[in-house]
């Protein structure tokens, strides 16, 4: 498996999971089931068969760093950063090239970074199943054997079984790797269609998830999709020129926005499936909760702070504010600190469009949460006033904050718990519990927690101008501008 | 009119509609229709007819301060404060005595604080008429002309029409007050029951408003209610010789808890039914909203900031967060600033069995809201945690808080708009926007709003015990102690 690496899809721009997930924090970044995040355990996952410095993982500018802090194993130099969202194709491709670069043998697993997978151990055999056909030059899909007639998938027809060489003696020969020709590819069916698929046997849920050789699926874009080839190969010229950032800037936003799907699954002839039992979700929207979580005897999903009298078959989630509710039927409740969202379960894939309609009203509760996490800790927007601004700020033990200063606010900290060393201006002091201390506007500081415990204080802001942008580094521990 | 006396009954107990009322704010201060709050809208209507001094308010200890901070125009000596509620046959015997006491030809209409009437012209002359045929030693109840097959209200059947002479010549006979003996009253229908008694057109709602002579009401509770007239008695003989409110804190909590229905209408033979248009509404759940307000073209009943998609005959209530709906039908959505309710619409007499959950939890969700109002202005819980609490303080033009201290907590503000006159031990001093100040634990404090704006400013409260309790008051411009 020396030539096996993973890549990790997590451009995901947040908008099913709306109030939960926002643009600045995405599906990929929550804990959906509980636990660790969906990307921490995408990566936990794939790790005990690929090391960390094999896993790539393909994201935006803005989620990168959110996403390092996340899964601080992997490191920098193995993140592709997409200059803008082309879809999968540009992105595989994007990744496909560097794997191909650093080593023409390379086989890569396209992995989603938001998906949940129950099944670890079955996940790690078919991935070692398919990376074997891979390397024989096919295109593997991973097909999910339905288990329901589920009409939020699409699906993938199997045809003729591969004939496959078991590296094990023929005596074993019930353990060979079963791959099937992919016949074709079908869209989300009605719940007819879905049953007869389910019923026909032939028929795998498409994961989206891939297993080939970087070099075939480049072979591949190359005879199907000669512009993206093009673009890409332009793109890989510029590698160890020191031009790459910059060429990769100029040429993947004129990248056609196609799915891989479409653009060469559908095409090409080296296209194989293997069947596999995951227990795999894609976490598509709210009512994936149903299957992924465990329902009460009322076959309701609860979480969090709720009174609930007489519901059946809901999904409620509080996030931290008390939420009553009071005979539901197939309704979806998610509070947050700064939103609520109501939605009968069948409207759950509609979400996106309450996110579009926030976003033509320029809501700032399609971007951020209250509460956002930073490097050193995380601060949480108590109230936003006239001219002022309160927050409530964490630091981590030994964590510490740029060196900074604002040109149109000064702030007003009052510490809760723990102990502040401050820097302001040539001075360095301490603010312990129950003791405050002022920084002007445009005065220089730094605030730091030297101590064991997490360090809490209360800012409030004073100005005009109360923007996260007024904000100047002179020094930060955490490479930021 | 001279001896006409309105009683309005103000002593709800916020449980229908949570979270909107709270024990410490119930439906009769809220602004439910907009405009003024439901007891201004009340004291307002009567008005005219009834002067501010023979306006009675009966309530309870925990609302008078609340409601007088709401209707200042209304005396401190015409609150009639029940030291335990007890139904409305021991309250509106206690408003009889007193104003039997204060005048034995008082004739007294019994309203409730939390209705809704649209028609007040209307109002106003069926009140006058009431009040006339109440002269007469009539028990008068307001019948509803029913406008639908309400199956939330009581009715009352009328009988044979009662002779009443008019005031008027024999010419403007028509003008003259109409009224009906009353044959019976029935309780809450069944819809088949309401249609046929709506067409019918003998029967009325039960608009629990009453007209009658103090003298008359309480001769019928003495004939009907032996043991709460004898208590009536012995608070009565109490009056003016200092011993009223422990001679009222002694009686009371043992008179039965019963209504005047019960106890005395469904018994007299002196009791009429005066037919009235008013535009009348109990307001006696959330659906009420579906009555008094306007619903837009899908039948929806939306307030505040809401993002619906799709949604059907709702009621979408948003006090300040952001509420999306999507797909709804038949639901109610009422989001404050720390709880939500979600709850379908034919559930909504139903809240009160969230409420006792939230009694049984202990929850202070029940009891109060993020936002307290005091005579002063108003403070925000902003967020409380272990060993502190912040709040947003808001001081009205001119006014100023007790002289106080606290045993357990000291205060940190930052001013963000107004100017603060600060009293601390013996030093006074101002504190403008963007300065600070700190009150240690013990330290006589007051703090005063001397400017012609609202003065506002962020409190951080430190210490071991936060709850309201903890503060010595040594002078009060509003009389607490």
């Amino acid at each position: 498996m020396d030539n096996l690496y993973a890549v990790i899809m997590a451009g995901g721009s947040g908008t099913r999971f709306w109030p939960l997930s926002r643009e600045a924090m995405p599906k990929q970044l929550l804990r959906i089931d509980g636990g660790e995040t969906l990307i921490q355990q995408t990566i936990a996952r794939v790790s005990p068969l690929v090391p960390t410095d094999r896993i790539y993982i393909v994201t935006n500018k803005n989620h990168a760093e959110p996403i390092r802090f996340q899964v601080p194993e992997i490191r920098k130099e193995n993140y592709i950063i997409e200059p803008v969202a082309k879809n999968t194709a540009a992105a595989i491709g994007l990744a496909a090239i560097h794997i191909n670069h650093h080593n023409p043998d390379g086989v890569m697993a396209v992995l989603a970074a938001d998906h949940v997978i129950r099944h670890k151990d079955q996940f790690l055999e078919t991935l070692k199943n398919a990376s074997g056909i891979a390397k024989s030059g096919y295109l593997v899909t991973i097909g999910i054997r339905p288990t329901r007639p589920e009409t939020g998938y699409g699906y993938i027809e199997a045809g003729e079984k591969l004939e496959i060489r078991s590296q094990k003696s023929e005596t074993e020969e019930a353990d060979a790797p079963i791959a099937f020709r992919v016949l074709r590819f079908v869209e989300k069916p009605d719940i007819e269609t879905a049953r007869a698929y389910v019923e026909a046997g032939s028929y795998y849920w498409n994961s989206g998830m891939f297993v080939w050789r970087a070099g075939v699926i480049l072979e591949e874009i190359g005879r199907h999709m000669v512009p993206l080839y093009k673009g890409l190969k332009k793109i890989e010229s510029s590698f160890g020129k020191g031009t790459e950032e910059s060429v990769t800037g100029e040429v993947f936003p004129k990248l056609e926005s196609i799915s891989i799907d479409y653009a060469v699954m559908e095409k090409s002839d080296k296209v194989v499936v293997v069947p596999a039992d995951l227990g795999w979700n894609d976490v598509g929207s709210w009512t994936a909760l149903d299957k992924i979580s465990n329902r009460d005897a009322n076959g309701n999903v609860i979480t969090g702070n709720v009174v609930d009298v007489d519901s059946k078959d809901s999904i409620i989630y509080a996030a931290n504010r008390l939420v009553a509710t009071l005979g539901l039927k197939d309704t979806v409740v998610v509070d947050t600190e700064d939103a609520t969202l109501v939605c009968r379960k069948d409207r759950a894939q509609d979400v996106k469009k309450i996110v579009a309609e926030l976003k033509r009203r320029g809501a700032e509760e399609r971007v951020t949460h209250r509460t956002v996490v930073r490097p050193w800790g995380s601060y949480t927007l108590l109230e936003k006033g006239e001219r002022y601004k309160i927050k409530r700020i964490v630091v981590n033990p030994g964590a510490r904050l740029s060196l900074q200063m604002h040109h149109h606010r000064s702030e007003h900290w009052v510490v809760v718990s723990g102990t502040a060393r401050v820097r302001r201006g040539e001075e360095v002091f301490f603010v312990n519990p129950n003791e405050s201390t002022y920084i002007s506007m445009e005065m220089k500081h730094r605030l730091e927690n030297p101590g064991k415990i997490p360090l809490q204080l209360i800012e409030v802001q004073n100005g005009e101008y109360l923007e996260e942008d007024d904000i100047i580094r002179f020094d930060d521990e955490y490479g930021r501008e």
